[in-house]
């Protein structure tokens, strides 16, 4: 019976999907929408509403906000994944727990598919589809979006032939996606890398002209590479990321605006505002510096560029990232301690940091007369140091003469 | 005779070296002092006449702000050189090219020797001798103030009892170095990691507090990858980055506060200042986002990681810079292009860039009508590029279930 | 006109492209053949009348030996390219020359495409069209084997129906790609991972069982990373290289059998045979051994692996190509000297090797009475050099006990 | 009381370790002589004894196979290490062991010193100190052959009249370090990298013209990376290791000749033995390669060789040592199976490999009807992936018409 051919589609509200429940009834399926809470602060129990409304059989709505910070943001933060050196993962890092709820349902359900309502331009394509076939390799993955190639004026008449509500923000210029770690915005106007963002693209972040004039310090406590408490107030992770894009916000922390390389071989250009996530990166890293080895701290940034450009690339649920993950992991046993934030004027400036872990010895560093280092060594690191160096030199010196 | 036993000094003015030039004379050494201009901003003149009155048989004053500037500011600026993701290589940069030029004056003068004021504790020592012996092994490189090994007031009692005049600022808490590219302190207040540095500690930027209320917006040109213009103005660069330091300082751009692993094997915590440094590297970065294939800018970071570890560890003169470089220098070619970016409030926001030779390619980037992307290609793309994760997963589910 | 209508094809004198050049026709292209020399050793006179009696309007054959050995297989060599680990490039480098030549043939008879006859599932098709669209963006790329998805006996079908020979060996299980610098062979019964290949899979290399009892001692000398010399005889980088595979082939240098991860995403198992290419690779890394500096020889690898990467992954013709390409060529400056190999058994083995930029010491390195090295200044090394761990060791005992 | 100062000695039963047991009662201390069975296939008995005839107070003799061989050369297996490309780290692993159980004895003895017999030239003495201080940073470490600095005749005389027995082996022109993954060798005349090594050089394998003229096939298993068991026949790891020392040994499998850089700053060039560990190798290697995910696969490369310098460099008992091992560990999950190795004139050939997780997948793999491949996905695979060479080629094209 065709009742029981069922997919399950990531529904977030909006036009695409929302469009997408009736074209997939088209083609013969039983329609189960899903929508997830990650933090994107909308009015979800409204969407899970609406996919009823339009024709869903059933409708899921999924608080995953604790999930996505303990699993998906923490991993974020603790390898500094910084995509390019600018982007810290908004999208690319909620995609895969979109997918692993997606296959939940569907498992649950007994749905032979899932769907997602990406176009065949952006990465996040690529990350809904991987990840589902890692889980779930059997499932069949629908892009009703990618296939139907309509116009907006050729959706807006589906939508309305088949009686869907037409958004009121349909003309807006933007293109969001939010969850805990950061907001993401593709426009129009963007679309020419001179011209400045217009402020209308921004929402968790003040403008510079508008913040305090006041700082505020806040103190950041890190348990093996969690932070766990604000000014001494514990925190579950997915409220204190929550809390913090509200403070390090208002100061107006972490706008970025980033022309960034694509996976599918393009460049765009996007603009961020991770303010809660772009803190606790300078925090964290400030521990470690602290409390890392020299040497793991000269060869993690590795492992964070590869972990970086795996998540970008939608193979969160893989191998490598299992692996990476067991480096990282070891890597934050002594990353507990206190970081002392100034949220002022758009900055997270760490003013202090302290660790029962801390390596920075004052009896070391000190140029006191406390002073235990043994300068005398220094005579026979050089001379060691530099011999490959010096013996190069030498030999080619002698080749210049003879040339 | 013994007159013919000369040194070459690198003489700052300071007392660590005035006394070395009579320690030195104790020796048995004629001292040859040697002044490098590589933009500190103080008065030379001044220090090239003090060393002739403490006792050297001869002072150079070299001015070397272009050299430094087109040799060595330069590389740091189209390699990214932070060190540990933090420090843009101030004292690090300059050190070779001290060396080169003790090294040049001591072949002029036929000494047998040359001298540093450095002790035992510091990366500076490791740059200046490794350095030296890299470009003519012959010479011996001496290190009183590592050898003596005095108190402070060991090193006054010595200085009182030879005429040699002691600095009136001899009681500051601070150690400074600077250059064109930066200012780097030390200070005992700074050897506590929860303390935030005081403000004393600064003097090239503003504070937060006192910057205009007013953003400044300024274009920078690139020439493959080297800035030639600000507003329009040509610059020679040594000129350029002074000029950035002033107008980007004034704005509190570039304060920088780091605990670092030196390559004498402890922590220590410094406070650096480079606003122009970190507004040029910010705004190179940008045009370098625009017209890098994304291969090259993917692969790029690893090759800078290791030319700052290789810069700050003293290996400037050596074979493996040469081959950093040849691989940056071929990446410099279509670098070329204008920034525009807002100095404000601390910040150096890159508002705009543009470039004749941009990869970002607005009809394959847009989501408007005009859309020259291959849609289509995504479904093929991802089904390859998934398909390892795939077996993978086909395998391992085969397996779970035999298990 | 459709006859201005050209395509120029990759013409092997096989099934494939012999079907290909009828097909196309059909699809209304002027045919224009291209075979290109790069040292396999068949009979190419004949393919090049071939491709006119199949029915090419016109037939190329080019000498391309000496352009290969000189850009591509040397490129090979300094990089140590070696596909994980084992596979040292063999159809990956004559492909892009080949996408070369078909488009310098293309624009000299105004073709508006070019083909090849890859099918959908290997590396070469990607290796064409890549290369081909960086080299001439306008061009159309076809791929008829891949488009027309024949089976082997439609194939043979269409070829008899059209008069189109039927090649004598048509029934070898064999797939076979050759140059200069080596063999590849997919077959049927590589399939099976656990099954020896058999001994017909090869063809340039004696089986161990049949070598010669008596070794071959050659000394091969380099100039600036390339080898220039056999036992004294100059020869070209192409005459050099085909010598080498007789020689060293005889005794049966370089077999490999590989199961590798493809770029379109699937593992396959693949047998070559590369005896001049295995032998240089050994006596150049040795001659690399002795006259690279220490931060050289441990960098270059990294360059290496992603050098083997991209030249696998058909970007050749690719920006990151020519920055690895000038850190490799500054590394190769004092590649200079001989290699002394014994071949015997299989072996490449190197048995001595010297150079006027030997950066052994043999004063440093002694243990007699000639020992100029500092014993002394290890002390301070490791004081220095263990400094992290140390305090490592001392934070994290007290905080064991404390806890 | 004096005799309560007491220093634990690693002692080899040579002259070196035997003088210091006399030298280091002259400095006031009591002697503990310490010897470790590693696999040297010494009479480490008689050894004991010795211990206590020249003049040590208590003489250990501990087994350590064991362990050696599941903690360090299972680790050396697991992460190919391989320093510079050709030294499968002999010597580099026994030493953090060794100074394991000198921290141990030390500590049940109140010892307050440790003692080795390396001289101030090689890489032990590193490995050994920074071993000993992330042990127990509180022991102190001599190194009485480093500091007395005698010439072989001084020594000899000091041996003569404190009645220390002259080795009769003595004017062996061989250094000889030997465990179960291999023995390494320094020697006079191998100072002279154009001179072949002489074949008494070598003691594990036959010379390649002695080894039998039938080949030998094995099967290995693999569990987890570990390897159980040779022709199906269960092995403790260390007595499979023996085993394979002595088979592979026999077939010539495992000689290397190699020019290294050396920790300490200079070049030197030693012979190496590792029949069992070349074989293992290779044989894990080759399972990899059917177990492991392309990017897993491309990813550890990079891990192996941090590892092998870590190792190399005396850095195994550190935080990167762990994070890295736990990298490692999460990929050896799937390196299951079988493996089958020809051993045949100093080669060890892989021939067949099996899994139950391989994800070679025939029907993805194959060119017959079985084929499950999706060849129409190449099309926009190659579309996308080439798309940032093909943007850069057409705005370069561009750009080179309008210069």
């Amino acid at each position: 019976m065709s009742q029981n051919k069922k997919v399950v589609l990531a529904y977030s509200g909006g036009l695409d999907t929302s469009v997408a429940v009736k074209w997939l009834q088209e083609q013969g399926y039983e329609v189960v929408a899903c929508c997830l809470d990650v933090g994107e602060g909308k009015d979800l129990a409204f969407v899970q509403q609406k996919a009823l409304q339009v024709g869903a059989v059933q409708s899921y709505m999924i608080d995953a906000k604790e999930e996505f910070a303990e699993e998906f943001a923490l991993a974020a933060l603790q390898a500094h994944t910084m995509y390019e050196g600018k982007y810290p993962l908004v999208s690319a890092l909620s995609r895969p727990l979109i997918a692993k709820k997606l296959v939940e349902v569907a498992e649950k359900e007994n749905a032979v598919a899932v769907a997602h309502g990406c176009t065949g331009k952006g990465n996040d394509q690529v990350r809904f589809e991987v990840s589902i076939k890692a889980l779930n390799p059997d499932l069949e993955v629908l892009a009703p979006v990618r296939e139907w190639k309509w116009s907006r004026d050729e959706e807006i008449d589906y939508a309305q032939k088949h009686g869907i509500p037409i958004p009121i923000n349909l003309d807006s210029p933007y293109s969001i996606d939010q969850n805990l770690w950061g907001r993401s915005n593709e426009c129009g106007i963007l679309e020419d890398p001179w011209a400045a963002p217009p402020e209308g693209a921004y929402d968790l972040t003040n403008p510079l002209e508008k913040t305090p004039d006041t700082p505020e310090i806040i103190e950041i406590t890190f348990e093996k590479g969690k932070p766990t408490a604000i000014d001494g107030i514990q925190y579950s992770l997915s409220d204190l990321i929550l809390h913090l894009n509200e403070v390090a916000g208002q100061h107006g922390v972490g706008r970025i605006d980033h022309v960034e390389n694509r996976l599918v071989g393009i460049k765009s250009r996007e603009v961020y505002e991770c303010p809660g996530a772009v803190t606790l990166l300078k925090a964290h890293k400030e521990l470690e510096d602290l409390t890392l080895v020299k040497e793991v701290a000269h060869f993690k940034p590795i492992v964070e560029q590869k972990m970086a450009e795996l998540i970008y690339n939608g193979l969160w649920f893989s191998p490598l990232k299992s692996a990476l993950d067991a480096f990282l992991q070891e890597t934050q046993k002594n990353v507990t301690g206190v970081v002392r934030v100034k949220l002022f004027k758009g900055h997270a400036i760490v003013e202090g940091r302290k660790s029962p872990y801390s390596l920075y010895d004052e009896n070391l560093a000190t140029y006191t007369k406390a002073d235990e280092f043994d300068h005398d060594a220094a005579v026979g690191f050089i001379n060691l140091w530099g011999l490959p160096t010096k013996v190069n030199s030498i030999v080619n010196k002698k080749e210049q003469v003879k040339a």
